[in-house]
C-alpha cells in the first residue's frame, strides 16, 4: 500500500469470459454473490445515467489535487480495462476530462472509476466515455508529485487489487477479486436465472410472504396482525 | 410510535377525489397550502425526473440492512397506495429492487418513498415505477428482525400516518394528514388559480415590486436605491 | 460586505463580447485560464443538464427562508445578465419558482445562481430557464427582511461583484472579474486552440508521456517501472 | 402537526417520579428499554460533556432564522421541564443564548434539546444550563413569524409530543412517551440491575461468548474458527 | 482574488484598540453589531475550548495538500496578528502542526484561523496557540505551488482582507472590516452594556414577552392561546 | 476480503518494540514517516482527548446494525492488542459500551478503533478505556448475523491486517503494517529527533524561510514581493 513511485507493468487480469458475464449481471447480483462485500460507497455516481460495464481494474494512487500519475496509468491500460482511481486523501479537484477521456479511450479503456472529481462531463458523454466518481468540477490539477500505478488500492472504501474484475452500472460499483472471478459469476448467473421465475409469480399476484414462505418464521418472531 | 411487531389492516384513507386533485397540484403548491409543514428532507430525490404521484401512505418501519418487512407491507396495498419506507437509525442499504418492485406493482402501488437506499434504478425507470429515496445502492439486505407495518412512522424528518396523502414530484415529497385532505387541496387549487394570473402579468413584465404593492413596505423597512 | 437594505442600480458591466466568448469555451477551460481561482463550490449543480450559458452577474444578498430580495432583483435585471444570489446563512429553502422565472426571463435574465434552493424544477425545466443551486426543495420564504442588491457577495465560497462574468455548465459555475473579462477570455481561447491539436495526437494513441515531455521529470522524481 | 400560531397552556406531563428514574438510567439504558426507538439523530450532541438529565418536554416550532416563539414557549415553562426545540426546514443560527437561558434558568428549565444551533456556549457551560444542539453558531435570529408551542414535533428525526419524558446524556437524547413512562422506568431498572452482574462477570474474565451462551448459536450459523 | 505568487507586505491593519474591544465582547454580540454578517461558516471550531482572541487578518491563500506559503506567511506576522488560511480547493489535509506554530507565536501571532485540517493539537494546547479550523487531520502538506500573501480571501464562506479585525471564540469565528473596526466596536459595547440590564430582569423572573412588550406584535400577528 | 463466518485465532502481531516505540512518536510523525499513507478518514476522533496509544490490530468485521462478532472477538484479544472493527456498509448505531470495554479491558485490549457509532461514552472515559470512532450513538445492536474475525478490513478507508500496528491519538488513526513496523519506527524517530532542533531554532525566531532554505525555491518559482 506504501510503494509511492511504483508502476507495475505486468498484472495478471481476471478471467475474460467471468469478466464478460459479470457486467450482464449488474452490481447489485453481483453483490450478493459476493456475500454483500465488494460495495465501493455509494456516494459513487455515474456521470450520466443508463451506463453498465465491466472490465478488469488498472489502479491508480494520486495526492490531492494532482492528477500526475493518470498520464502514467494511461500507458498500462490494455483494452477491456477500468482505471481505478484512488486519492491518498479526500479531494473534490477535477482529475480527468476530454483529453484525458481521449488518450484512455484510444488505450481501449472501457471506463474511469474514481474516489474524486472529473470535468468535461457533457463532452465524456457525447464521447460515450463512462465514468463513476464521487463528484464533478471544473478545477484542474497540478502534476507534481509522484504516486503509483497498479498497487493495491482503497477506492471509496473498497480494496482493489490490480487485475480485479470491476463492476459497475446505475446501482453502483463493485470489485470481484480476480480468484474469485469465475466462481462468483457462476453463483450470480444462477441467482440471476431463480430471480426470472419469482419475477412472473410475483407479477401474476402471488406475494412474497408465500412464495418465500415467510408466514412462518414471522409468526415464529412473534408478528402481530390487528385491526 | 414503539409497537414494533405489529401489522395494522384496516386503515383509513384519505379522500380519493382530494388525493387526486393534491396530485395535480405538486408537492410545492401544497405545501404551501398546508402553512409550509409536511415537507420530507430535501434529501429525499426521485431516482428518474419528471415524475408527479399521489397517493394514501401504507407505512413500514424497518431496521437498519433489514427489509424483511418490505415483504410483509406488501400485502397490506391497494390500489392508488404509496408505500412509505423509515428505518429505525440512518442506513445505506438498499432495501428495494425489481423484485420488489414487480410484487408492489401487481398490488396497486403508485410509488415508494423511503429514507434509505434502493437499487436496480434502471430497471425501476424501464418498469415505470417511481421511488423518491435518500440514496442508490447495490448493496442488499437481510430478513431478520421485525418492525411494524401501518403504525406512525417518521420519514426524512416528516410525521406519516397510515392513510395520510402523500404528494411527490420533482421538487419533493409532502404528507398531508388525511383529514386535512380536502381542506388542503381546496385552498391549494385556490391558490393555482391565482397564479396563471400571476404568471401572465409577470411574462408581460409587470414587475413583483408592482404586481405584490411591495414597494410601500420595502420603503417602510428603509431600502435605499443608490446610483 | 455589509450594507444590507442598499440596492445599486448602476453597475458596470464586463466587456460583451467576451462575455459571450467565455461561456463558449465553458467553466473547466476559463477556470484554468484564470490560474484556478473563481470556482463555486463543486455542489452548485445545474438543475437540468446540457447547459452552457455566461452573463454579467446581478447580485442579490438574502437572508435564510427570506427570498423577498428576489422580486427587488428582478427590477435590476438587463438582457443577458445572470442573477447570483447567495444567504447569509446556510439554508435548503426554495427561493425560487416558476413565477419568479416567468418574471426574471421577462426581463432578459439568461439564468440564476443560487447558493440555497429552488423548486419547480419540472416547469423550470420546460421553460428553459437554467439554475445551478445546492438543493431542490419545495419550501417556500416568507418575505420580511431587507438583503441587499448589487453589493459584492460571497456565492458558494466564491466573491462576486456586481458586473463579473459568471459561466456556468455541466462542470460547475465560474467568475471572472469584470476587470479581467478580456485578458481572460484570451488566455482561455488559446487555450482551447492549442487542445483541439492535443485532442487529436492523444485520439491517435500518442501517450500524455510522450505529448507533454513528462518521461524525464518522472524519471528525475524517482519514478520506477517494476514487472 | 400544521396549526402554527397556536400555544397551548396545559399540557399532561408524565409521572414525575419514572421521569426522574429515567433520567438516572440514561439514554442508552433507556433506548433498550424502549425496544430501540425514541432516538433524536446522533448528530444532537452536548455543548459541554458530562451531562445527564431528565424532564417533561415542553415544545416549540420555529421558523429558519426566526426564535421569535422561543420567548413565546418561555412562559409555558414549568420547574423540571426541558424545552424541545424544532425547526419547519434545517437552518444552522443560533436561536438560543444566555439571555434566554438566564430566562429559561428562572423559570425551572433543566436543559433545551434543540434541532439548530446556539450560542454564547462558554456562558451557558458556566450557568450550568446544559443544551443538546445541533451545532454552534454565532449568528443570531429575527423574530418575525409565528410558530407554535405545545404542539407534537419531529425534532433531529423523532415525534416528540409535549409533556414527554426526555432523557439525555453524552450518548445522545431519547424521547419517552408520557404514557410509557412509567412501563419503561421500570423495564429499564431491571435491565440496569441485570448489567451489574454481568458487569462484574466480565470483569473476572469470563467471556460473553460464554455468558451469553453464543458459541451454540454462531456454531449453528455457520462460524468457523481457523488457525 | 486571482494574483497567485504574490507577497504583499505592507498592510493597513485595523485600529488596535478597536481589535482589543472586539475580541473582549465575543463573536456573537459583533456579529449582531455588524448587522448578521462576516461570520465564517459555523463548522469552523476551536481545537480547544474556552479560547476567546482578536487580531489583525494576515492572510494567505494555499492549494489543497500543499503548505508551501505557511512558511512565506510566517514571515509577515506582526505581533497581535491572526493568520487567516483560506485554500483554493476542499481539503482535508494537516496544514499546520507545533512547528509552524513555535515559528508563529516567535512572531507574535495570535492564533491561526484556516479553512483545511491541523494536527499536532495536543501539543498545540500546550502551547496554548489556539486555532480555529474545519477538522483536525494527521495528514502533511508538500511544498510545491506557489499561493499568495496578504491577498483578500474568502475562508469558510466569508470574505478576509488583509488587516480586518477576526473575533473568534467557543461560538465561531467572525470578520470586521478594518474600516468599519471603531464604529462596530462601538456599536457592540452599547449592545453588551444593555444586556446586562435585561440579564438580571430575565434572571428576577420577568419573561422577555414583556420585557420586548412582545404580547402585542404576537397578538397582532395571530396568535392564539388554548387550554 | 469476503470470508464471512470465519475466525482467525493465530496471527503474527507487529514487533513490540517497534510498536511501543511508534506509539509515542504518534500518528502524524508516524503517517510522514510512511510516506504520507496509512491514514484513516479525519472524521474518526477520539471520545476523549489526550489519549495516545499503539497496539496490535485484532480485526473484525460487522454488519450494519449487528455487534455479535464483538463478542467474537473479544476471545482473539491478546494485552496490548487494539481492535479495528469495520462495517460492510456505512451506520451510525452504537455497537460498543461499557459492558463490551469491561469484557475487552480484562483480556488486555488497549483501545478500540471502530467506523461506526459507540456509547456509554461517560462511563468508557471514567473506566480510562480510549476509543476512536466515528460518532457516538446511544442506539444498541442486534446479534444475527455472521461476520469475520481476523481477516483484512477496510476501516474508515484504509486497508488493516491483522497484526498491523495501530497508532492513535488527537490527531487520528494511522496503521503501519507489521512487515513495515521496525523500518518505520526508525525513519519516524529520526525525523522526531530532527524536529527538536527545528522547533529550538523556531523558537528562537529563525524563519522557515531561512532554516529550510526555500528563498531561493520560492524566487524560482516567481514568488513576488510588493509593498
Amino acid at each position: 500500500m506504501n510503494q509511492l513511485g511504483v508502476v507495475r507493468r505486468n498484472i495478471e487480469r481476471a478471467d475474460r469470459s467471468a469478466t464478460e458475464a459479470l457486467g450482464k449481471l449488474g452490481s447489485a447480483t453481483v453483490h450478493e454473490a459476493m456475500g454483500r462485500v465488494g460495495l465501493l460507497k455509494p456516494y459513487m455516481r455515474p456521470i450520466y445515467a443508463d451506463q453498465m460495464v465491466s472490465g478488469s481494474a488498472v489502479t491508480v494512487l494520486l495526492h490531492p489535487g494532482d492528477n500526475w500519475m493518470m498520464h502514467v496509468v494511461a500507458e498500462q491500460i490494455q483494452p477491456g480495462d477500468i482505471v481505478v482511481a484512488a486519492i491518498t486523501a479526500e479531494c473534490t479537484d477535477g482529475y480527468f476530462g476530454d483529453l484525458l477521456a481521449t488518450s484512455f479511450m484510444a488505450r481501449g479503456a472501457r471506463a474511469l472509476v474514481i474516489d474524486a472529481g472529473v470535468r468535461d462531463v457533457r463532452v465524456l458523454k457525447e464521447m460515450g466515455f463512462p465514468v463513476w466518481s464521487k463528484l464533478i468540477s471544473a478545477k484542474g490539477c497540478i502534476k507534481s508529485t509522484l504516486g503509483s500505478v497498479n498497487i493495491p488500492v482503497i477506492c471509496a472504501g473498497a480494496l482493489v487489487n490490480p487485475g480485479d474484475v470491476i463492476v459497475a452500472d446505475d446501482d453502483g460499483v463493485v470489485v470481484v477479486p480476480a480468484a474469485d472471478a469465475v466462481r462468483v459469476a457462476e453463483v450470480a448467473s444462477k441467482r440471476e436465472a431463480l430471480e426470472e421465475e419469482k419475477r412472473a409469480k410475483l407479477a401474476s399476484g402471488v406475494l412474497g410472504l408465500d412464495m418465500y414462505n415467510m408466514r412462518g418464521p414471522l409468526d415464529a418472531a412473534g408478528l402481530r396482525y390487528i385491526d
